[in-house]
């Protein structure tokens, strides 16, 4: 009888521990509060490369420390590699206000002040607010 | 001792439930596979409210019934709502093709053709793809 216990205990250990791993970490916002922005970004074609290992490791940063920064997702057109597109997602407005005031951007803006060209930051709304917590979700990294 | 045993078998299963519900549905694909795109599009703005109702019904469908369309997120400028833009995440390319041949796009494609004036579609490669299953995943909808 205590073996059966043993297996129980470590059955439900197992659970746990499986679920805890499995879980994405959960921000409980309003979706009404949501800003969204599609930053548009022409870089020096001299510092591309250097330029985008700055992004990465600005938006790593910000979306894994601050809790109202739901996404950072930044992107390069095919066909014109300088020309960089971020869909940027905000839990609202403070979260926004409090992101630029980071130690982690403020050296991503500075670093990056001379490699941009030009910079065009377009307000987006959301068509299917309902429809995000599925974006990406399906995603498994191997 | 059989008490301890029903409270283990309790304890176990309620987690597995637990476990199975808060895990999202999880597509196994390559990274390097990925097909990413932005759809600029401008609608004509008479029929703006039909032309987001059958894109909403369109990506719905898509993001819910097809395994390789991670992502169809539509957005429109805050300052001229008739300007759509849409990130589109496919597994691959034939993911992509597939998408294609469905009866929901088809459906949307014949209803709306009337209602784009323009549209545009830009390939985009992800700057850090490492990230993209933490994006949107920390949303909780209320």
């Amino acid at each position: 009888m205590k073996l059966i216990n043993i297996a129980f205990i470590v059955f439900a250990t197992v659970f746990f521990i499986s679920c805890n791993k499995t879980q994405q970490p959960k921000t409980d916002i309003e979706m009404k509060d949501l800003m969204i922005r599609i930053s548009e970004i022409e870089i020096d074609s001299n510092y591309l490369e250097e330029y985008k290992c700055i992004l990465i490791e600005e938006a790593k940063t910000s979306v894994r420390v601050e809790p109202g920064v739901i996404s950072i997702y930044p992107m390069f057109k095919k066909d014109n590699p300088t020309q960089v597109r971020i869909l940027e997602i905000y839990a609202n407005r403070k979260a926004y206000k409090s992101h630029l005031e980071t130690t982690h951007f403020l050296k991503y803006k500075s670093t990056t002040l001379k490699m941009v060209k030009s910079l065009q930051l377009l307000d987006m709304e959301s068509i299917a607010p309902e429809m995000m917590p599925e974006m990406f979700c399906k995603l498994k990294i191997r």
